[in-house]
């Protein structure tokens, strides 16, 4: 099954970039877009993002055979609502939503008489907003994680997987529970931090801050509402997530003292050791 | 005053790289660089980061107008008692340790009667190891804080100043107490937290993990002996910043609840402006 109408629902960066890279790399495909906002649609036309812009969503899936869900996370209730009787019979709705178990859950019930939903997080971004940063190469070599469940339609997972590495990502499937425990460690916590990080600071330091700073924050450059969603969906395990951390923290605290140099010195290096690890592991699945 | 032989004290990253830059960038100028390991200082001969290698501190530092501290903060006593009778009488010594307080203090005493002491805290570096990632550019553009005191010869700052600018760097003048203070918060503060992530994290989330983990832990990558004479030096004020961040994680904490949700996203969306705004005057600076 290769998808020929796509509607995107939400021309942010991410649904842009998706709209670019698939109008890039699939013949003959044509992109419906929906956004709440007029001049954002008009944008998304203008950059190439979509092809149509349609400013209800029920009109932007009615002729789709794949729709994707790009708004932030805590407008899908919504979304769903309202195409809940739009979409094809038989068609395939997915996301790119950073948490998956409610989402998973209500969308397999909204969606449960008409089209199949499969669970979607492409791992992709940036920390800039808008279809003006969109870029059709945004995917090329990321990982996308899938979350089928035991009502997910075989097929229609196939024709998702299929889609995103048409993208250029690899894919890894995830049960959507587990996969919103993970996130919180690797993605929704590093988030917090980032920001806490600014949050904490004092001006005046700030004047003395370098390239390790900025690093270290990027990610927290992120839409406010965007996140707000994802750490409320997700809030008991990045609650667990964080309780993790202040125990390093409460740990490493312990280690700051003269007679500790060892241990200390030990933790930092096996740190260290571990990210380098990583570092080329990621290097090598980019290279396989 | 134009330094025409410069010891580097350690050829590291940090002063492979200033043998390079400055050999790049000042005439005439020979570079003797002291290491313990014989491997290392043939490198740093083999890379062009130096001109003489000397297998001891005080005959490197004997010839020489301007010695430069480039070891860790945690050899820097041993050093100083080893160069201290050796070094010319009105020569300039300088350092590159990220603290900086009990090191002014104790380069101060220990060579009040042979050189002038000005204390320097380059704002450059890398998470990678060893002379062979040193490079002639890793100054431009970048901070040079110097740390000058009531006893700092006023000649000597100058010329140490003008050092660092030939290199490329913009200088920032403060005081060695609020240097590592402000340098807690900015500097040490980040790398402990991208150390704790790291630490706090389970193997099958590392799977999952993206391009932003990996940028937010990047400077965890440092040198764990180097790290640990940085935290143990300024332990007090580092402990002082932690308690700051916990401080900002228990108030994230209290925003996880779905009545807080105007909070929070306000909370994440000043943090994401502060940083942009960072971004901004930190690009203007380096137009200037």
């Amino acid at each position: 099954m290769t998808f020929q109408r796509i509607s995107i629902l939400g021309v942010g960066l991410l649904g842009g970039s998706i709209g670019m890279a698939a109008k890039s790399l699939i013949n003959n495909v044509t992109i419906i877009g929906y956004g709440h906002r007029r001049q954002t649609l008009d944008k998304a036309v203008q950059f190439g993002a979509i092809d149509l812009a349609c400013d209800d969503p029920a009109g932007a899936v009615a002729e789709a055979d794949l729709t994707i869900l790009c708004t932030p996370v805590g407008l899908f209730p919504q979304i769903l609502d309202s195409i809940q009787g739009a979409v094809r019979p038989g068609s395939v709705v997915t996301d790119v939503g950073s948490t998956k178990k409610s989402i998973v859950r209500l969308a397999e019930k909204k969606l449960a008489q008409t089209a199949h939903f499969v669970g979607s997080h492409p791992m992709a971004g940036s920390e800039k907003r808008g279809v003006e940063f969109a870029r059709p190469d945004l995917f090329q070599k990321a990982i996308c994680i899938t979350t089928p469940t035991r009502k997910t339609n075989p097929d229609a997972l196939t024709a998702v997987e299929q889609f995103w590495q048409t993208l250029g990502m690899r894919i890894v499937r995830v049960d959507p529970a587990r996969h919103d425990r993970l996130l919180a460690d690797v993605s929704h916590l590093p988030h917090a931090l980032a920001s806490a990080l600014i949050a904490m600071q004092r001006e005046e330091g700030l004047e003395l801050s370098g390239k390790g700073f900025l690093d270290t924050t990027r990610i927290a450059g992120g839409d406010g509402n965007l996140w707000r969603d994802i750490f409320l969906d997700n809030r008991d395990n990045l609650k667990a997530s964080i309780a993790r951390l202040e125990k390093q923290l409460r740990r490493l605290k312990g280690l700051l003292e003269p007679g500790k140099g060892a241990a200390l010195s030990r933790w930092l290096e096996a740190n260290a050791t571990r990210r380098e690890e990583l570092v080329k592991r990621k290097l090598r699945e980019i290279d396989a």
